[in-house]
């Protein structure tokens, strides 16, 4: 619990200063953290919403001062800068400075862990037209290679062997090596949430193939991972056909966690079970990550309506993966 | 309201005869109907699970006596030939034999609607090697070429481009023509059971693509059919990212159906919204059928522990299907 946070406040135009100062103005942040931002951009949705926060500019995140909003200042956009929804080049590229400067603190151990607020890609994209998203980014800084996505919610969490790939492609991505490795990477991270993790791999055909009839995946390259892992001691099992094993882990309680075969597989369940509480964690990387589970939301930054729950959750499972 | 229904009782070594002799033995079906089974089976498991119902044999659906469990007797097996949770040849051919009377009967207008308890594929293949299930045997005998099934539960209803095939083969059957059809079929449907209805089409790739970023079946196949079809009234819209559609119409009722681009796309959040009370429908055929959307559960055979919610749904999606 005594782990020290760094929480980027994303890109200003969007919805992730707001939800920061609205979650600490209520006094729903106990954690320890520092933002990393630009103080002109709190002040400014501080001002503009009225939630009274003290925004305090540290050097460093082991400069904390309690009662004040701790900001690691980048200097990279002043008040008059600020315009909620509205695609900007300077707050995508301020946006992607953020999160390299959380993860050079978090790579140095200055902090335990980072928690991402939302950047928007098209903005970004505007002065890094390489940029992809946040876990690429953070993934290249690390040096790591196979890094990927865990969902979680209080009633589900799903891993990805692949994620932003067409679904022809991510059929071809459906291998023993790397289902193997997010199995082992799933097991780890989920170890680290509760004792004894039972981990289910779902099957890529419907009903899982039916023993061949539609589909060999199954019998080709995911039963053969899957007693790969066992041999090792994890506690994994399946394939599993999907149309049934996500209720039989969500409603029953049966798994911990899903490996899934492709992003829709996860995301349509998860989504559905917990629209506005997902939280997105890192895998792979030799640092704790955790973020939100939405966007922007360009629509609504700057009207103080957007929800916070996704933030403090990820805050949660930051702090839970750290421990 | 006054639909006759024709309700086959399946195989008689699943939980068919008994789900349908516990609903009426609690009276729980009020619309008429005649079961198409052996009467044998039914005494079976009336005097095994003492349930008191009257089996009465008819040798037409115009001829029921209310209060009696009227029954179209096949004469295909005696009490002794029933083994709970036993697979057989003589069970499936039998379960087979009951479909083809029941859609003959509707077929020639005898009864409204078939509603069919489970079959197991496995026992009617020992007889019939080219048995595939209910729904092609079904649109055989109707002499129907695009028959598809509509999974409909109290939040959500879908329907599939494609079912019973790889996931590899599913992406090569989504094309233009045949969404057109499935969007007919789904609009058409989806009319009888509430006006205005509002139909949805999922993308096949995350996030719909991304305007061809990772996939480009939206832009060659998906989006030409949605406007294909709202240039003939019919009110539909899409391809959406299927991650947040799901979530949009079962729990925003943004939408009333959606047309999904393969078969786990919908199977997977429909059953987690709806284990047990889902109902399958078929679409595409001259007669109203509907069915239990589940097995025949040989693990639970004979116990009397089986639930009769998907078989009261479908008999009320029945009627609504006939009005």
């Amino acid at each position: 619990m005594n782990v020290r946070l760094g929480i980027t406040i994303g890109d200003s135009s969007g919805i992730g200063p707001e939800i920061l100062l609205k979650a600490f103005s209520e006094g729903l942040i106990s954690q320890r953290f520092v933002a990393f931002g630009d103080s002109s951009v709190l002040r400014y949705y501080n001002d503009l919403l009225g939630y009274e926060v003290k925004v305090r500019i540290t050097s460093s995140a082991t400069d904390l001062v309690r009662g004040s909003l701790n900001v690691i200042d980048a200097g990279l956009m002043a008040e008059g800068d600020v315009t909620p929804g509205k695609l900007s080049r300077e707050s995508g590229a301020a946006a992607r400075e953020y999160v390299v400067r959380a993860t050079k603190a978090a790579i140095s151990g200055e902090i335990g862990a980072v928690v991402t607020l939302p950047m928007n890609k098209e903005a970004t994209q505007l002065s890094d037209s390489n940029f992809v998203g946040h876990t690429e980014l953070i993934g290249a800084l690390c040096g790591s290679k196979d890094v990927t996505i865990m969902l979680a919610s209080d009633d589900l969490i799903v891993t990805h062997v692949s994620t932003h790939v067409s679904l022809l492609e991510a059929i071809a991505l459906v291998k023993r090596e790397r289902i193997q490795t997010i199995i082992g990477l799933t097991a780890g991270a989920v170890g680290r949430l509760k004792a004894n993790p039972r981990i289910a791999v779902a099957g890529l055909n419907p009903h899982a193939g039916e023993n061949g009839l539609f589909g060999d995946e199954e019998i080709r390259e995911i039963r053969p991972a899957v007693e790969w892992a066992k041999a090792r001691g994890i506690p994994v099992s399946g394939p599993f056909p999907p149309d049934t094993l996500f209720y039989l882990a969500a409603r029953r309680k049966q798994f911990d966690a899903i490996v899934c075969m492709h992003h829709d597989q996860g995301h349509v369940p998860l989504k559905l079970l917990d629209f506005e509480g997902g939280v997105n964690i890192s895998l792979g990387l030799p640092i704790i990550r955790t973020s939100v589970d939405h966007g922007t939301a360009f629509d609504i930054a700057g009207k103080g309506v957007a929800s916070t729950t996704s933030l403090l959750k990820a805050i949660e499972y930051a702090v839970r993966l750290s421990s």
